[in-house]
């Protein structure tokens, strides 16, 4: 990088904002998955203003901008091309928590905030931001891909948890949108937040989030189930909504396949299924509420029983309620289970809820003639219509990951599907970008980037 | 109107899409709070392919569209002004319903399906649109200004809702953009469904939705409180979230002067309070769940009664238990009581959860000097930091209206409040937004909507 960007950037960030290749800057460099970039500089500025001056500066110099907050993304968002040339935008000194209010249940956190973070400092008042993920992201990262994760049944998603953000545009003044505001309802014209929540960084560099809290459930209770066969999980997830919608926050499917795989790499794992009895599918539930039960209350765990007893003769094979760390601790091993059995080659699916699992069923039929090295260890967010569609390699011969992928999407597509239920774009996904979305609606995005935002502060071309 | 351009629209539309005002008309140029204009015609178009022909004709001849959905917003964005040039773009016979999907709980709707028909026509699958209002709009005009009403509390806004949607940009070739998506999960880009949610129109027509639905109610519970002060609301309210969050569906405050006006103004009215003893002020309480009791489980009632129980010392001057159809209807009967009481200015303001009660406070002082002939019946969903501010003016001498409105939303927007909580922007607060949005974001807004939707199809002008 050429010495006088440098030295621009060491006069408005200091020596600590900036880091160049000598400094080590390698754990910026690399994603959550293993992806490897080279980056030009890593800049690590302590608030908005200074963002503003960066992007203005590289704006004008035409330097290309990655922003990383958390850097746990899975679709490469976060990690730099291997150029060496673009600028990793680091939003970690930018970790205060400002204005928490008990009574309005909101909060102010700049992006470089972690979720546990965050949820640490709410621990006294009975609040949290109610967004459940196997990773530890930070909140910048987690609006800038609109994350799920496992309890968006009850609580939806990171969209529905932002009031109002702070934003920097890509442009060449480094335009600051103040659009922060603690109210929950509030229409005064176009929300201008949502642009930014779940476009990877295209439209600008969110770094202040006004956030809504929810209750801290204190009371909640799992099951395992295993349906008589995949056609029964409609009709239970369909019955349990309809028998204790309110209290209903999880509905994770876990293959036999991506169990087996869990048990086998997890030693610690105290799993409730020997390894010779694991079923063809399981289904984890969990119930919640915010308050712990009263005298007079039924506990959770009855309620549970109750609906059970209702579904066994009709759709159980087996049910099992117990307590929630250990299921938890088996949903939370399957993906490092399946990443550890071999050559993963992982997909973040939707459907329809009722498509989910005749997708897979379909798939992995085909999967016997079209890649029979490949096993399919499907687990996921099925009550959101999501799966975690992997496919894990252990044969000898060569996979095409480019053709693989093309294949999966193609059919994912045709049958009414998403290719990304909730990790987004990233430089993964953009040949899938490019291919599924309507011209029409490319080629608004892309007037609206032009319009607005034109500069480059993102792994993603619109 | 140019005779050139009903020959067209004529062609187009056939004989029953286009009404000349010679048709009578009036009933499309009347809004719902008695707002009148002069409408150069009102189209009718069946199809999203009509409405695209629409735009773009007029786009090409630089005609106004108004688009008109259920007509019963409340800032005046539905009716035309009084020159005679603008155009009705009326989506009431685009009313159909497709593509119900009970397991994946959502349907697709046209623009012009009242609420009351959506949701007639799911009676029988127990699930809803779980917006509550009081007027019985149209699923359009529900997204365009991105409605909330009585239950935001439990299900949330409008945004929330709407799973996709097909909307005609307001552009040359009246470009169709079909976002229509029937999943619960999908990041694959920008969502450009939310830039037409709550703009009124300014960026085109919205004329097809994807939503998703919610477990109907089978049971719920209501009372009535009387706090022994404003000043104990934000306690009874944390309370009540922290006692039964996942129940609580309504937290809606009543002045005392807007229940006398009920009372007065609706003979049919069975009021839990004589006229005598109507205290300062009520809340009303709202559990409800998606399934009827089970054997071993509490009833609802007694839920609330354990709860309130549990308030009464500290928090209480009274409390009622009353049947959910009795409450709601003095809930719903402030309205208009308070319509037919004066002279009505209404404002639609909201603020932090716990700063509404001190607001209303403070201005009902500052009244007896600035407006001594004005009395404040304000009510609304304070459970979301909304009230509906009304000032009801009896005396002789004349109010400025435009003073007026300048002074309490100045007041309010210096209290860190929104001077439209859920009924839009519209004519009526286009001063409001020119006055206290953002220089960067007017000026954001107006490059996106130049950059992709510059024709004129909204009353609001960004």
């Amino acid at each position: 990088m050429d010495e006088a960007h440098v030295s621009f950037f060491q006069n408005i960030l200091g020596d600590k904002g900036v880091l160049t290749p000598e400094d080590g800057i390698e754990s910026y460099e690399q994603g959550w998955r293993g992806e490897r970039g080279k980056a030009a500089l890593v800049l690590r500025p302590a608030s908005t203003d200074e963002v503003s001056k960066i992007v203005s500066y590289c704006a004008h110099n035409a330097l290309a901008i990655i922003p990383q907050s958390g850097n746990t993304g899975l679709t490469g968002a976060s990690v730099p091309d291997d150029s060496a040339t673009q600028i990793i935008l680091s939003l970690g000194r930018m970790n205060a928590i400002h204005d928490f209010d008990k009574i309005n249940k909101s909060i102010h956190a700049e992006a470089g905030v972690r979720l546990s973070a965050l949820n640490a400092a709410l621990e006294d008042s009975a609040l949290h931001l109610a967004i459940d993920l196997g990773a530890d992201p930070c909140i910048g990262g987690m609006v800038a891909t609109n994350t799920g994760g496992s309890r968006f049944l009850k609580y939806r998603g990171m969209r529905d948890h932002v009031l109002g953000l702070k934003a920097v545009l890509a442009d060449e003044h480094g335009t600051i949108i103040n659009a922060l505001c603690p109210l929950h309802k509030n229409n005064t014209g176009f929300d201008i937040t949502q642009i930014f929540i779940g476009t990877g960084g295209v439209f600008g560099i969110v770094t202040e989030i006004s956030l809504r809290l929810s209750p801290l459930p204190q009371q909640s209770a799992t099951a395992l189930l295993v349906p008589k066969s995949a056609a029964h999980i409609s009709d239970i997830l369909n019955t349990i909504e309809h028998e204790c919608g309110e209290y209903l926050s999880a509905f994770e499917g876990m293959s036999g396949e991506s169990i087996t795989r869990a048990i086998e790499h997890t030693p610690s794992l105290n799993s409730p299924f020997g390894q010779e009895c694991v079923p063809d599918y399981a289904i984890m539930i969990e119930l919640s509420r915010s308050w712990a039960s009263r005298d007079a209350e039924q506990p959770l765990n009855d309620v549970l029983e109750t609906v059970l007893s209702g579904l066994w003769e009709a759709h159980l094979d087996d049910a099992l309620i117990g307590p929630p760390e250990k299921l938890w601790s088996l949903r939370h091993a399957l993906s490092e289970g399946v990443q550890k059995s071999g050559t993963l080659f992982a997909f973040d699916l939707s459907f329809r809820r009722g498509q989910v699992m005749s997708f897979c069923d379909t798939m992995r039929e085909s999967l016997k003639t079209a890649y029979p090295s490949l096993t399919l260890c499907d687990f996921g967010h099925i009550g959101d219509g999501a799966v975690h569609f992997n496919l894990v390699h252990n044969g000898s011969e060569r996979v095409n990951e480019a053709e693989l992928r093309q294949w999966v999407i193609g059919r994912a597509t045709e049958a009414g599907g998403s290719y990304s239920a909730e990790h987004g774009v990233g430089p993964k996904n953009q040949i899938f970008y490019d291919l599924y979305t309507a011209d029409e609606i490319k080629k608004t995005v892309r007037a609206i980037k032009t319009a607005i935002s034109p500069a480059n502060t993102s792994a993603i071309v619109v």
